[in-house]
């Protein structure tokens, strides 16, 4: 079955406080107005949420971030009950200097953030607020909500950088923009929700899984990308990582291009399934980035079908 | 659907003329003596009259033999309209000289046979015939005829180098048996006939295809391998042979161990249908050595079936 | 050349402050006593010491950890001047609750730490200190001296969850031992220095490489594998990592099972160059699991000077 | 070291007898008319009068031939002492009938030739000579010339199929020409010598190798070939050949682009007798067809010189 695109999204889990960059993700999605957006203290609980029935969708960063996590998404999502990747967002890493009211920029002698975030405006910290004391926070959110929530006159710092969003959720003044020492850094996030229809075929989609490694199998890789190859399917993203089961244990997490209801695709997962039967099926959905993925003649449904066709004729005749 | 045992070989043609280890090959199918036997004078003549419901069946040389036609036969089968390999056959090669009534192999002076043979008892006939004199002959049963059919005191030689089965249909004397200077020789035939259901599989199957190579396709080789090796199947045979279409066009000719009744083997014919649409499937039959075919638990037809049906299951939910 | 083993660590950085799992593993490293150890605020700025020439070699994390900075530590190794990986370490990872002087574990009301580690011991927590109230830091150890440091009757928390050095190095009571939810994590730390003599040839070595991936390469990673499985080498550790040059343009980090001073390694390094200059060498040194590297014979030192001999001899006849 | 272009052919033996498509091929070599040519009565005498040191060359047919002896030619390189192989000739293989001095060609009413010729002219015949008798010969050049040589008046048969260089050779009256049913067949023929240099490298090259099967070694065939595409090397002709020790062993008989003198393919062949010490090497010598082989960039012997020498400059920084 397919997913129904208009299905509303219900209660959502995010990686919070309120204000971060993946609640910022959570809002890119169609829908989200109408849903419940409730922030959760940490990937795995953001995760559990939805296993349990508490929430119905988490959104949760895949990939580089400040806010961390990444690690932790691919190794939780691939552990425990299955769980099932429905859409991916890109956001714009982007940060914002808010300050307690009535600060001006050059008053500002202590400064709060996440550390990761701290390690990348440390440039522009350098350059226009030289000799600032720096208070680390649990998350970019908590450092600008600290500040709007203290009592006037016992903030416990002056200034708070932050994501844009939390600066119009607390309508604390911005007193600088885009200040991150690279610019154009972008995060990618993902919609997760429980194991159900998968989100239609659009010709641009992505496939997720993750394929454990047996002990002793010096050729697994190989043989795992073999499948893809011989298949005309091209890779967007490998990993190994430890299983956290003892030194040596890895699993593969693996982005594909293309959806399951792919003939193509279908194939090559079938056969990972005979060679490594603990693979993980994570999810097909939308790519991000809106390129249509390049399906060569051969290995398009309509080959697949004829191919077959040839060979049912053969045995019938 | 699979071809029927104990159907009847009908009309039956084959390399003659008669007295060829053809022949022998031919007398060892089960219900040879039921046939007729239809001697044709090469290989294309004896593919062809099948082609053309002349024959039923064929029964032609595959591998090295000293009646030649081995490419001939390959290439043959390899264009033209489509016919089917049912079974193949493995016959002994051993040679030994009959003579004209009357002769002892001391009074031996002129000797026929094929080139071919001639060439293999070379050893056998300088240590035992010293000085004789050597006339060839179209085949090996055409001197030993040409021995039995002239006139008593009118032979054209006194001896003929054949087979044994021709030894018995004439009733010349034999002088010498296994003359061939390398003993062991083992010569594959294969039955031949128009495409129609095929034999059922036994568990010792071998399949033979021709595919034939596009210009400028450098990787070619490599990618019909690995459509067999992702699926672990053996190979038990390749060549690369000229088309006759100018030098440089190139066809595979391919034995495989496996049955197209195989999940293994039919997605493996169906990836090829699609790569290279020109793939032309000549046959799946039991292998003349009864060796059963080893198949590793992840391409058996239940792993297939259950990678196929884990998809179609999440596909479903 | 070969480096000297017994050379002095010099002026050795580390991702700080003192007292984190990061000094731990420097502090296993054979002369680290006699090194002067610099705590640095991040993986960056410790790894910009050493290419500044203001450290000699520089502790960082590069798999999973609290302290994070894994990505951060591949990236950043990986562009930029290059570096040496000189050696791995391998730390158990074992969280204390240390305490304000005076304090018992029923009185703790409110806990500090990384986000990180908090996440690791929150099943310890709830089942042993319900609705404490916590407060993040910006790394396990800065929360333990922060209570450390602090004037008595003023600590702005009763505990900290740190590592067993910072326990050790503060002297504040430890109110609980091995804390952690789940046992046995282990994390991998590696000893980097600007490029020169490569550690000796041990038979149990790692070489660590990146390879940026051409535009548009879709069989790029299947031929990067093809060099190291036809010359028989293991990978133990393959990642894509996004370059941080616009989405879609993506680098290999890699770590295969040998030492560039062993042929095999050698070649398969040589090949790697001739079709991805880019490619960047970042050390050969030993691994922290001392199992031997398993060599097949035909691709031993030995098998690959037999192989050049025969045809240096061909092509000297 | 490389082979003298200049240097004489010396005694050249050939598959005879004389005025075969075999001398044809041999006549074409510069230097031929300086040599002394002497027929043999099959390939395996020739090659033997070679190894024996009786003749210092010999031209044999080494693809399909009115003549036979391919399979012959490759097996018997690939066993006994080694040969080497130092050029190779292509020959049109048209045909002529000569008939007897006087005969018309509504006369002719037996003729003779080889058998694979005669399949190679049946369509003609049955067009021109309805009805003719046919006696076979042990060559197209013996046919002819028991023609020349017999008694006038006393002939054997009245005409006789054959190569142009017979009827030049006999002088005896030609009645047709180019009446081959297939026009545009051409026939390989190499010039065989003992181990020595090396003939020069000029860019247009092919290298001829055999690689012997171990037992139960169901990849062999794969990680032949990965050992060239990794190095860019296209093969233009392989056939596996049973090894004539028993059914299930074989050989394989290679082709490749490229001369040994390139280090991509120094590289490939000693890579090829680390994994299979059997491998033979056969030679390196011109191609008839002219084509310069393509040389990917990367895996030009810059390139390879390039990857050595930074693998180099690392190992002794």
């Amino acid at each position: 079955m397919t997913r129904d695109d208009a299905a509303p999204l219900g209660r959502c889990t995010f990686l919070g406080p309120a204000g971060t960059f993946t609640e910022a993700a959570l809002r890119a999605v169609p829908g989200a107005e109408q849903a419940e957006l409730i922030p959760a203290t940490s990937v795995p609980a953001a995760l559990a949420a939805v296993r349990a029935g508490e929430a119905d969708h988490a959104m949760v960063p895949i990939e580089n971030s400040v806010e961390g996590g990444v690690s932790a998404t691919l190794d939780d999502i691939a552990s425990g009950d299955d769980l099932q990747i429905l859409r991916e967002e890109l956001v714009q890493i982007s940060f914002v200097l808010v300050g307690r009211p009535g600060v001006e920029l050059a008053d500002v002698r202590r400064v709060s953030t996440h550390t990761h975030a701290w390690a990348q405006v440390r440039g522009w910290v350098e350059a226009n607020l030289p000799g600032v004391e720096y208070t680390p926070s649990g998350s970019t959110a908590a450092a600008a909500r600290a500040l709007a929530d203290a009592e006037p006159g016992s903030e416990p710092f002056d200034a708070a950088v932050c994501a844009p969003l939390v600066a119009e959720q607390t309508g604390l003044p911005v007193l600088a923009r885009a200040i991150e020492d690279v610019t154009g850094a972008v995060t990618r996030f993902v919609l997760v929700g429980r194991p159900g229809p998968l989100p239609a075929h659009t010709g641009s989609d992505k496939t997720t899984l993750t394929v454990p490694l047996p002990d002793d199998h010096p050729g697994a890789l190989r043989e795992i990308l073999d499948q893809f190859a011989t298949r005309g399917i091209n890779l967007s993203r490998i990993e190994s990582r430890p299983t956290g089961e003892g030194m040596g244990k890895y699993f593969f997490s693996i982005d594909l291009e293309g959806h399951l209801a792919e003939e193509r695709v279908a194939a090559a997962m079938g056969a990972l399934h005979r060679i490594f039967p603990g693979v993980r099926f994570l999810g097909s959905y939308p790519r991000a980035e809106h390129r249509p993925v390049a399906v060569r003649r051969h290995t398009s449904d309509d080959a697949y079908r004829a191919g077959r066709a040839w060979v049912d004729g053969l045995l019938a005749r």
